[in-house]
Formats: structure tokens, sequence, C-alpha cells
């Protein structure tokens, strides 16, 4: 419990053998699945859980911003998909990036494409974006004429390389059963096939197929037809995906250890100084309450198991209410709690620092 | 527009001449109400506009954690409150500075104040946070037995100075019409006065009132028995105060500027590079839809009034999904549209730098 004593304030905690067996288990999937696995660095955003990929013999990878690539360039990292519709504005570090590595870029519109084409001063991969039902973004599954408009000019450009169709099947973090994430995964991979299977019908033949995201790569196995696959929260996981059914309590590798300041016996709640800015607002919903976070207890080897009925209740800038049925008369003001997060890649961006369970800062991009 | 030229990424601007005035208001404001104002600097968390409040005459202030208390004691604030309940494992910091300045804390419960008492090394004012039926932390205002037993007991040591009650009335942000915002706050006025009047026939007189929200700060007018007030978001205001009704549109002094990547007129959604990481998930519903911010064009001057029936409807990592029903087919890729958020505070906390309309780079406690 050394570790704890010398946490005074809410602080973001990383259990190292957790994550380097979420790791691990991913990259054995993907070979069992007959796909490259093109993890998206955007959840743990640190150069140094990034070498925990390199040596699992990870070399490629996907983030979700420019800075992120450059940051990750910068890093050693050689061959980086940007996974987020272009941004035109940031031209010039996207052409200082593709001089120095192979940049992977996503593309929905001609606009996009025809401003990259007079633009581009290095040759760039090219993804088109496709969705596959998820309505946030990308040209959907049933446009053909329009994407395969995109694929042709894209092919009259010596400095693109089209690559393929990219789709983020982000309606499964919706879904709250491993038969629901299946049934979407299953429907957004057949989509894909269709629209390959057009587009080879009409002369535009050999494009890869790039998926992604944690629920389906955690929990189905079809990829038949997929070239690689860009889960990221599955280095961590946390409490949505939990509840989602993507991984166990045990594998999620990240909390945030909050001292209790306030208690309110009489309503079942503690008062943690860990809000908003520590865990982000984001929530998830289990039989109908609304939780930012589930509760643990610190023990001498990390955090136990989520405490039954215990979770984040509300949430402000900087005060988290829980919601604890048994027990709350053990806990004294000046304990800790770890928070597991209600979404682990918003909490990572807000606290911008690890602590290992064995002392070790490690930094991000944001620190 | 040169401002606008230059702007490539998610940025936060910053209207200095509105945020002057809402200051200018607020102070005059206090000033008719005859209450002190001692505003909260948790939205702002920077040096340089904390300068803009000491133009106004404000000496004292308020803050949310002891980090922020050190960054403005460094930067030269000398009578700070940290308007939390005071959390114990940060008694090493509280000790330092509380021996450089003015430093008030606050507590709700015996633990605490037991734990102050054998623990502090310099004097601190000390006040006891009650809650007005707020339900999220201090003693509930109906338990004068525990109120006056903690007031007795501050008063039985040299290093605690009783300042009085400390309250804050958070349940008029769930509050739709300025009516509501002031029911509210009548009743916690009420409430509170009941409460000095029971603890001053009980022997306890003379303790001070602090109250403080930004709704009822800017909307109401009995403060009769207070003696400081302490709103912080009404140095911005945002999305979530206009539907409340603590402001005008044009006193909303800060946007994140976003650049359009997509568009799916289809279905009036434009997709900008502006998501959880720069905007927090934080919303506010109006006639039924979750909304996390309203839209605003750029103009020669800064951003317009907010779009009609535009808003952002959906937020992901980096994505911000804005419905638009009008005009989507002049909205170009590469575009930039302001957005007011939701939530200022919490937009500041992840964008860490502001840049002013005329140009100028201004840092928070983050940067």
């Amino acid at each position: 419990m050394q570790l704890f004593n010398h946490i005074v304030k809410p602080t973001l905690l990383l259990d190292e053998n957790k994550t380097r067996k979420n790791i691990a288990q991913m990259v054995k999937k993907a070979k069992i699945s007959r796909v490259e696995l093109r993890p998206h660095f955007k959840t743990h955003q640190s150069a140094e859980i990034g070498g925990w990929f390199s040596e699992e013999g990870i070399t490629k990878i996907t983030v979700s911003s420019v800075d992120m690539a450059c940051y990750f360039a910068k890093n050693g990292w050689r061959d980086i998909t940007i996974a987020f519709p272009v941004n035109i504005r940031q031209i010039p570090e996207i052409n200082q990036l593709a001089g120095e590595i192979q940049l992977g870029l996503v593309i929905e519109s001609l606009e996009s494409l025809e401003f990259l084409s007079s633009s581009l001063d290095h040759p760039v991969q090219v993804w088109i974006k496709v969705d596959p039902g998820s309505n946030r973004t990308g040209i959907c599954w049933e446009n053909v004429d329009q994407i395969l408009q995109i694929a042709q000019q894209a092919q009259c450009n010596g400095k693109i390389l089209l690559k393929g169709l990219l789709s983020h099947a982000g309606h499964t973090y919706h879904a709250h059963t491993v038969e629901e994430v299946c049934r979407i995964h299953n429907e957004s991979m057949n989509r894909l096939r269709t629209l390959s299977g057009e587009l080879s019908s009409r002369g535009m033949a050999g494009l890869e197929i790039s998926i992604g995201d944690t629920p389906s790569s955690s929990l189905c196995d079809d990829f038949a037809g997929t070239t690689e696959i860009r889960p990221g929260n599955f280095v961590f996981y946390d409490a949505q995906q939990l509840m989602i059914g993507s991984c166990t309590a045990e594998q999620i590798s990240v909390a945030v250890a909050c001292p209790v300041v306030a208690s309110h016996p009489e309503r079942n709640e503690l008062v943690i100084y860990g809000g908003a800015v520590h865990l982000s607002k984001d929530s998830f919903v289990e039989n109908g309450l609304t939780k930012f976070g589930l509760v643990a207890f610190p023990t001498p080897f990390g955090w136990g198991r989520p405490v039954e009925s215990a979770y984040v209740a509300r949430m402000s800038q900087e005060h988290g209410i829980i919601h604890i049925e048994n027990g709350i008369k053990k806990i004294k003001i000046g304990d800790l709690l770890c928070v597991l997060p209600a979404h682990a890649c918003l909490a990572v961006t807000l606290m911008k620092n690890y602590l290992t369970l064995d002392g070790k800062l490690i930094r991000t991009l944001n620190s």
C-alpha cells in the first residue's frame, strides 16, 4: 500500500501487467483472425506505452489527429494512419509528416480529394471513409456511385496511393450484449463486402478494408475480407466496455485514485475529489441509472473488484458523488477510492500522466 | 477575418471586451447588492484574466483546488478561499499556503475539523459547508445540531478562524427560467437565514454567509444577510447559462473555432474537428434535444449570433456532429465554425490556452 500513501490528489493509476496482457491478447486475436493489427493510439497517447506495442511486434498505428501523428512520428513510428476525415487546414503539417513517414489519410468527399490532389508535396496513402451504419461520418455504404467516383479520381493522382475502404462501426458502443455487438459487426462486415464486390464488378478491384472498434475486435470472429483492424480502447478497457461485455472487470487496467472528502451516510453517498476535470462527463447507463464510473478499493496489488452496487452517480467540475450501498461508515475522510472511468480515453486526456503500480510516472502527449 | 486565417485546428477564442464587460457588470451588481464579490477563478484558470479582475478592484478570490490556490498565490493573490471540502491528504501544501496568504478552507464534518485542529501550522479561515437543498455536498441546513457542534468545536482552536456558513445552490443550474432560478435562490437564502437565526439564538452569533452560483448572482436581487457571493462562470457565460436565462447570447465571451471536415446534407449534418477532448461531454437539453454546444459563424469582429436551429448534436473523442437546418450547402470543407460550448469551465480546462480576437495567446494553469 506504499504507493497509495504518496497519493494526495486524483491520480491516474496504470496496471502495467494488465495493460501488457491486453496488448498481447489483441495481437494474438489479430494473428488468429489473419488481420493486421494497426492499434489506435488515441487511447493511451503515450510514447512509452507505444513501446509496449513495439515489443509485441506492432509497427503500424492509428491516431486521430495530425498533432498525435506528429508526436508519435517524433517518437519513432514510421507508418501512421490518421483515422479522421482529413483536416485540410493542417496541410503544411501533413506535408511535413508525409515527407518523413508513411502517412495514411482518410477522405470522404471529392472536395477533400481535390484539395489533397493540388496540395500534397509527397505521396500519402488514402482511405475512403465508409459509413457502415453508425451515422457518425463517412459515405453511406450504399452510395456506390459516389465511392466509385472518388476512388476513380483518387487513382488519377500520383501522390495519392488509394488503399481502400475504412470504416468504424461505432454503434457497437451502444450495444449491451455480446450478441448485439456481433450482430452489428457482422452486418457492417457484410455491407463492406457487398460494397467491395460492387466496386470490383465496376472495375475498381483490389481495395483493402480497414475496420476497427474495441467491442467487435474483442468479441467477434468473422474478419474475412478485412486487411486490418484498428481498435484502441482495448489497451486499458473501461467501465463502458465492461457494460458492453468487451472485457472482464479484471482486464480494466486504469483507475483514477481519488481522496474521499465528505460522507453522507443518510443518503448512501460519498463525495470524492475527482470530477469532470479528471474523469470527464462521459457515462453509461446500467439498469436505468446513469453512471460516470465504477468504484474499487485499493489493495496491496492495485485495486480490487468493482464494489457491488457502488458507482459514480453525479459529477461536477471537481466533485464526484459516489453512491454506495454497504459499508459507507467504514470509509473515512481522506481514504482513497479507485474509480474505473466510464471512458478511459477521455480520462487519460484529462489526467495527462499515469502512475504505474510500481510508482513510475508515464507521460503522454499532453504532459 | 485575419485571425481566422491562421487557425488550423480547434482553438479557444476569447472576446476580451465582452469578458471585461461581464466582470464589470458583476462587480457593479455586487456593489448595488451590498455584498462582496469573491469571484470563482475555476472558470478562467488564468493569471492574466485574473488581472482583469484586479483592475476592477477585486482582491479576494475563490478556487476549487489546492493546486489552483497555489497557482493564483504564486501570481500575487493574497486572499483565497478553496471552496471545496478540504482534502486532508494535501495538508503539507495547505500549511505552506496558509503561511503565505490568507487562506480559507471549507469543512463539513467533525472528522475534517479535528484533522485540521491537530495539523495546521498557521491560522486559516474556516467555513462550514451548508447544503441549502442542492444535494451535492455540505451539511443539510436543517441539521442545526451538527452545524452548531462543528462551529463550537471550531472556536476552541486558535489556528481556526471560524468565518461562517458557505453554500452553493447548484440546483439553479437545472432551472429553465429566471423565475425558477430566483425561486431556488430565495428558498436557499431563507434557509440560510433561518439556520443563522437558529444558531444565533443558541449562542453562535456573528457567522457570515457566503453563497455563489452564476445563475442567482446574475439574476436575483435579494442578498440580505449575505456577506459575499462567489460566482465564477459569469466571466464567460456559456450555452447552459444562456438556456437558464443567466445571460444573453451576446454576453458569451468564449467560443471554440473548429474546422469543418465533412458534410452530410442529406441528414442536415456537418462534422467538425472538435469533440469531447475540446468541448467536454457536458451538454444541456432544449426542447427535448441534448445539445453539446451552439454554433455561430466567424465575423470580422469575432463570431455572430448563434445560428437558429443549429447545435452540436453528438460528440466523440475528436468529432463533433453539428445539426444545421438551413444553408448547409454554403458551408465548405475547411471552413471554420465557432462553437459556444455547453459548459465553458470544462472547455477551458481541456483547451488550456485562449486566443484573443486580436491574436494574443493567454495561458492558464494547465498551459
